[in-house]
């Protein structure tokens, strides 16, 4: 028997149904990394052929200490936006709004190696790279133009990638994204309602069911939500109340290094490299400290499609319950070397 | 330079990026279809296989008179839904509601032609297509507990089909959509504001602008809308005020098989046999004669991935303007036979 889950933060519907996962078409991802040279010398990411691509914005040395470079941040040669642009409205009159693509659209290149992923990098070279993202974030969120800042990552063919070498990407708009917009208003309502945070509630109630939680740190939950629109989609998120991921602290950027390099190893270990995107789920840039939102980093694992049904009705249909999902996950760990995804192990 | 436009619709946002069509790695879908049998002994949808599908609920004879059938409606056997669940609350309690899964999941089985789709149908049989689409709405949509029907069509591996046997499917659930209810919150505040249905000024400004229609018919208008989240998003639609696919007057009904065949041909000759999804965006079953809503066909082909800057932030980037998307479409059709496409052609 089916369920139908409706997400607290959204409104929206998820069928859970299980039995679909016993439909024969349905096949897991093989391992493709491990086929790929560390070095390529068309590729316009790999160390050597910085030139193909514009300057960088920021470089973030590599920490042993030679020459190289850990992660590089360019902007998007094929940028969706760029700030030529300007935010006033395009004269196409009538029902129609419109206006000038204004924004910036960067590449954030993960790793010098080629033929690595955030799974398999190290620790250190996770951090450098949420230090990317937070330095960028906090750079770009000073222009008011800029209302939003959407950080994400597109792993393996179905998560959308363009170009094999591990990097991530990040677009700033004029404009309130519409998921956040959604998510947003339902925020809004619950504090109107309640004087609270209704993810920190949210965490409150995971914490005492359990169920869905899949580790505790100091700072963090992981936990997969209650209507996720994915199997194994995974969330880490801050216990404290935050709202904006610009403000997080840097002390405990290792600790989410951790946990993000692990979560993934889990996934790529336990479902043959799924593909999978990853976002940074924020505030808008004008009102960092505000009471209703709460940041954090959500990975999806792109394990079916997005067909027919859901763009005609915005429901997803999940094949998994989180809670079963959580369960694997933690298999998976414990399946694992000592020193491999120490972190979710109990 | 690119645009951002508003779906005035859904008020969402779509960046208009046609410079990203210079990526590398983008490659049109290839025909498969052509080296398909038209007959597949391990094929549950092919003729003389019916006994592996669970017992029809629909059968539309074959109009040349022997004893086969046009369209077989079944049950799906992987439901994700079904009429066994309840509408009542599930008990998972606190900030998380739940019900069972109550529904209705049916496979609608275009054609008897295992390596057939619809744009190589004929009129009739498209029309018979149609037919067992409004058959089973009007049939589903007198139970109360089914408060909305999905009809939709996966294309295409990209397009998240499981079976290459040409297919259509229809969900009925106990909640009205995600993706309606978007747009049924926009369509009341418009008519609220100007008494008027935001589709029908919406297709007022259309002809009037005539830059975004493919065709205007006796009784629909074709056109790609002005924020399309994907290149060459087409809309059939009445130019009459309707709310209901379910209320579509039997005597138009050839109009629209022939409209539907030639979009979808045009695609299939011009693009290669694109992957696509196809909706029908219709109102809630309760409430089928509102002044709000529009029902009409929604045809999106599978051209770029949906990544996660679209998950991040809701926003799609399309690289083709609909207004060159259309004029496409009519240089395609203009290059058929005379007998192809003839309703495309000016």
């Amino acid at each position: 028997m089916s369920e139908l889950r409706q997400d607290p933060t959204t409104r929206e519907w998820v069928i859970m149904a299980p039995e679909r996962s016993k439909r024969p078409q349905q096949t897991l991802r093989k391992r493709q990394i491990e086929v790929l040279p560390d070095w390529d010398k068309s590729c316009p990411f790999c160390p050597g052929n910085e030139k193909q691509t514009p300057e960088a914005v920021l470089v973030i040395p590599d920490s042993d200490g030679d020459s190289g470079w850990s992660v590089r941040v360019v902007p998007n040669l094929f940028a969706a936006l760029t700030m030529e642009g300007s935010d006033g409205p395009l004269e196409e009159g009538g029902l129609n709004r419109g206006m000038l693509g204004l924004g910036v659209h960067e590449v954030i290149i993960d790793n010098p190696a080629h033929n690595t992923t955030l799974a398999l990098m190290s620790y250190r070279q996770v951090e450098d790279l949420l230090s990317a993202y937070q330095q960028r974030y906090n750079v770009l969120k000073k222009d008011p133009r800029l209302k939003f800042i959407t950080i994400f990552k597109n792993h393996g063919r179905e998560s959308g990638t363009s170009l094999t070498h591990p990097h991530s990407q990040l677009v700033a708009t004029p404009i309130m994204t519409p998921y956040y917009h959604r998510r947003f208003d339902v925020a809004v309502n619950y504090y109107a309602d309640t004087g609270r945070c209704l993810y920190c509630d949210i965490l409150t109630e995971e914490l005492e069911k359990k169920v869905r939680v899949l580790v505790e740190t100091g700072e963090f939950i992981v936990f997969h939500p209650y209507a996720s629109r994915s199997s194994y989609e995974t969330w880490i998120i801050p216990k404290k109340h935050s709202s904006s991921f610009g403000l997080f602290s840097e002390e405990h950027r290792p600790e989410l290094a951790m946990l993000l390099k692990d979560i993934l190893l889990c996934l790529y270990s336990g479902l043959d490299n799924p593909a999978y995107n990853l976002m940074v789920d924020t505030t808008i840039t004008e009102d960092e400290d505000d009471p209703y939102y709460h940041w954090h980093i959500r990975i999806v694992p792109r394990l079916s499609m997005i067909a027919g049904f859901e763009m005609g009705s915005g429901i997803y249909i999940n094949t998994r319950l989180p809670e079963d999902a959580v369960q694997h996950m933690k298999e998976i760990a414990r399946s694992l070397p000592p020193d491999e995804c120490a972190c979710l192990k109990e």
